[in-house]
């Protein structure tokens, strides 16, 4: 059996970022995880003495306290401010971003609604910039009882797939006056949607590898699966079953955002020990 | 045979608003065609003296001059004014919109994308208003080779059919960091269009009457053609062939924006006069 990576995988600027400004800054803490990837986040607690904590709350003036990539809430982070903490935002530039416009957008006057999931610590973040309040949809269905201004922006998630927005957009296009669409899925997320998408129609199996509550790798997966049917989300090595190889020829393997070439090795050197 | 009138059809706001001030203003003159219906335009000539002209330059001061509803360039607009011309604006209120968005817009640094035909009155004076220019298109095609600034503001002509209108939207989204739609198809176009719909879909004949160069006729016998394959665009009585309504049950009529009632009802009292 053959392997073959996509042509685009793996680590995005943003997060190679945030592990340079967190290996730059031993005995800190991060407020929440650092990136989507626990065995990562142990590697810099060993190697680093990064810790991770679940609450702005623990640190005291002097502490030094990492922002994650994904952001953390505008509230949560003036506190930290106030409270005189050393804050070192490792915020990824294309969270700051939409952060941004939904603070301006809100300012402006306009209705903010934001493609993604409420429940995940970017969307959190973001909302929190919506000083007036935003609306968090998943799908054009959320929004068919509510009545907005006439005057809306319409914010993505970084890691959404760009057709499941445009789905949003052209619900609210048609049925409001003015729809400012920013286009603010990051292009690392592109590419690697692109490079997934390539590869599952050619592999007769698939490995997507990052952490389970990891956005953009869910939504790999879900490009793969549509075009590859034996496709599996894996978080290393010890999650593969050999089975899924019998009698395949291809075995494509594309990687989230917040997996490292580490992890990705192990993988294939396993599978490489295994399988012919 | 039976004959049905679509739920919404005819004359729009803007239209009756501009007859309106061309009967309140006798003896003065339209610069182009008031509205896109020549035996309109002739009995506001017999009745109230309102001629036509097709050039700016002919006004000279104190001449009254009565801006058509399809609005004209702004910098001809600032000609008659600095010739202390008279100036009565019949532009419709849903025309003027779109060109304050060209130009604030275009002020504003956004590239300027307009949605509709070059070669139509409204579509010359909105882009006159983009003052750094805009471009303008029918399809995504148009847009394939060009590049424009990441910030775009996407204007459509009040007029045209929002599928079409979505397919344009839908190929700049993706690509570009923001852009801006503007939906500045008119409602009365919305209903027309969504009567036309219905209509044609349960008519075995239908007949959109209006001028030949009016562009939301055009639109609606477009919709009119996809659902019902006898759909007969006509100017008015004079155009019908009674050879259509052989063994036909429903005859549906609509009509444009700019067609008078007078007219619609000389074609439904020829038609019954001739058919059973």
């Amino acid at each position: 059996m053959q392997i073959q990576l996509a042509e685009n995988y793996g680590f995005c600027f943003g997060v190679k970022r945030a592990i340079k400004i967190a290996e730059d800054n031993k005995n800190s803490s991060t407020y929440g995880p650092l990136i989507h990837n626990s065995k990562e986040i142990a590697r810099l607690e060993d190697d680093f003495q990064v810790g991770l904590t679940d609450s702005h709350k623990v640190f005291k003036a002097g502490d030094k306290a990492i922002v994650r990539t994904h952001g953390i809430q505008k509230q949560e982070l003036e506190e930290l401010k106030n409270n005189n903490v050393n804050v070192v935002d490792a915020t990824c530039p294309y969270v700051t971003k939409p952060q941004e416009i939904a603070q301006n957008m809100s300012e402006a006057g306009y209705s903010v609604v934001i493609f993604g999931d409420e429940a995940h610590p970017e969307i959190k973040g973001v909302k929190s910039y919506a000083t007036n309040g935003a609306l968090v949809v998943t799908s054009s269905k959320e929004l068919q009882d509510i009545k907005l201004k006439e005057k809306i922006a319409l914010i993505a998630q970084t890691t959404r797939k760009v057709e499941d927005y445009m789905e949003v957009a052209n619900y609210l296009i048609p049925r409001y006056k003015e729809v400012r669409v920013f286009n603010t899925i990051c292009n690392a997320t592109f590419e690697n949607q692109e490079a997934v998408l390539n590869l599952s129609k050619k592999a007769d199996v698939m490995l997507v590898i990052g952490g389970k509550n990891s956005s953009n790798t869910k939504q790999l997966f879900s490009i793969s699966k549509d075009n590859c049917a034996d496709s599996y989300h894996i978080e290393d090595e010890k999650d593969l079953d050999f089975s899924w190889f019998k009698n395949k020829k291809l075995c494509g393997i594309s990687a989230g955002a917040s997996t490292p070439d580490w992890i990705i090795q192990n993988v294939i050197d396993t599978i490489e020990s295994k399988i012919d």
